[in-house]
């Protein structure tokens, strides 16, 4: 029989691009995303902000996520305030839809008010002054599509208007009919192919940068929309906390491959043009959800940790 | 607080759609495509061949698979006759990369040689003669895509060459290098955004029509590409089947939508232009890979359910 077959590797997982962080002459000419990230430098890489990042934390593991306030700054603000209050701690996914959103919230309404309870909506942004590094390829949806601060985003020119775009692992704010009724106390991650008809319909406030396999491995629920019929089939959540106010100890700092750098652009094109003996036809294009946002652990820096420490 | 935020659902559920096989007339206007599903007639239905269709059997239930003959006939003729050797019982799941694909094969190579050792490669065929029925939306990465067979597909033209493509759910052939070597004793199904750099690289030769959470909602593998570590991990199949061995009172007939009815255009239309009052903006567009393909269950005719006796 023959040997197994292997299909090449689509994703890069952080894990493998942690374990090559130094740079090995041998790939001079990288032709794999993995290659190239091991010839980056340091300063191709950025810290994600322990200010503007959750550790959702459930039995499997953590969930990390990076916000976003510079698409949805008071939808961020108030997601922060509940953190900070431990709102969210107790509550639980309700909803797993397949090949869409994994769900979480408050059914009960069990919770005290904390922070805001309209919020104006924050859909989109004004393009001008937003940094955007823009793909070069076709977009079935939007007229630009590139990377902003690390994040997959749209827009209608320089001076029109910007937005995240819903990727696999974007954080968005449910809500009702009413866009003023999405404050954060019902958030959803993207676990599927992108819905971008949500684009522009929701506040993207975040992406999963770690642990995202946690949710989409999630039974999925059998009742309407994918929410679980019972309550007992909910998954808690045993709490939500601003990655700044964690103990050092328990922290897991990480970086990510910045999009406004040269290395950047290489790493989309060995994608759009795979390289190794495995591909016979390149793809010659990629979509904007398609392209990897490397991230791997850093090694923290001692005066943050001490930070940190003496706010417990 | 207020009430649950809900986001409106994108998939349609095939249960859901079951549930409404009446058409009531208060849906003249349909604004959703569960409404228009009621108002269907059961010419805009096709029965899904028997003949063609797989169940692979977990322990968690039935995948149930719609295999493509028109686009790769020599592979889906060989795991045909895979399935009716019984050569995949007791196989295993050994991969399961997240956003990307569950995999299934032989990795120990333990099994008898049956069928062909090699095939040529069917990553794509001539699109004479290939019914296509076109979506108008730009696509980032094939000059015309459609459905064809109700199989989300795309072509260089009309005369040129033609290929199904990587969605959600599709079920490709893996292999090494070598094209020759896929020849259906390793299989993946897409559990992520669609991979479309596979296309024209892999012969595709089913999607998943029902069960399909029971795979992407498997552990994802730690190991290299979301192989399983341990064999201990891996996720045994109990059997696979062509659903035309199957006893009648096993079976579960379903039908699908036709894509060549003038009711899946406007499924399409009601889809790149939401009606209901959740959506604010409208995406005016929609991509190959985020239109419904809805299946149902079908009332099995009787003569079909003794043909599959007799032939027990």
């Amino acid at each position: 029989m023959p040997t197994p077959r292997l299909l090449v590797p689509v994703l890069l997982l952080a894990t493998a691009a942690a374990a090559a962080q130094t740079p090995p002459k041998k790939f001079a000419q990288p032709t794999t995303v993995r290659e190239l990230i091991a010839v980056s430098q340091p300063s191709d890489w950025r810290p994600i902000d322990p200010e503007h990042t959750l550790y959702l934390e459930l039995s499997s593991g953590r969930v990390t996520i990076e916000l976003a306030p510079q698409f949805a700054p008071k939808h961020v603000a108030n997601i922060e305030k509940l953190a900070r209050a431990h709102w969210y701690d107790g509550l639980a996914f309700v909803r797993v839809q397949d090949n869409f959103v994994a769900q979480f919230g408050d059914p009960l309404n069990s919770k005290p008010e904390v922070g805001e309870k309209r919020l104006p909506a924050e859909f989109t942004r004004s393009a001008a002054g937003l940094p955007f590094v823009r793909l070069k390829d076709p977009d079935t949806f939007a007229s630009e599509v590139g990377f902003s601060g690390g994040f997959p985003a749209a827009r209608t020119s320089a001076d029109g208007e910007a937005w995240a775009v819903h990727c696999y692992g974007a954080l968005g704010v449910g809500r009702d009919n009413d866009p003023a009724t999405a404050i954060g106390t019902e958030l959803y991650v993207v676990i599927g192919h992108a819905p971008r008809q949500l684009d522009r319909n929701v506040a993207i406030v975040g992406r999963v940068v770690a642990g995202i396999e946690l949710l989409s491995s999630l039974p999925r629920g059998n009742g309407e929309l994918g929410f679980y019929e019972q309550p007992e089939e909910r998954v808690p959540i045993q709490s939500v906390r601003l990655a700044s106010e964690v103990p050092a100890a328990e922290r897991k700092p990480l970086e990510a491959l910045r999009t406004d750098v040269p290395i950047f652009q290489k790493l989309i094109e060995l994608r759009r043009n795979r390289k190794d003996a495995w591909y016979k036809v390149p793809a010659g294009k990629i979509d904007l959800c398609n392209v990897p946002l490397p991230v791997r652990e850093r090694a923290e820096k001692p005066e943050k940790a001490d930070k940190a420490e003496k706010r417990r």
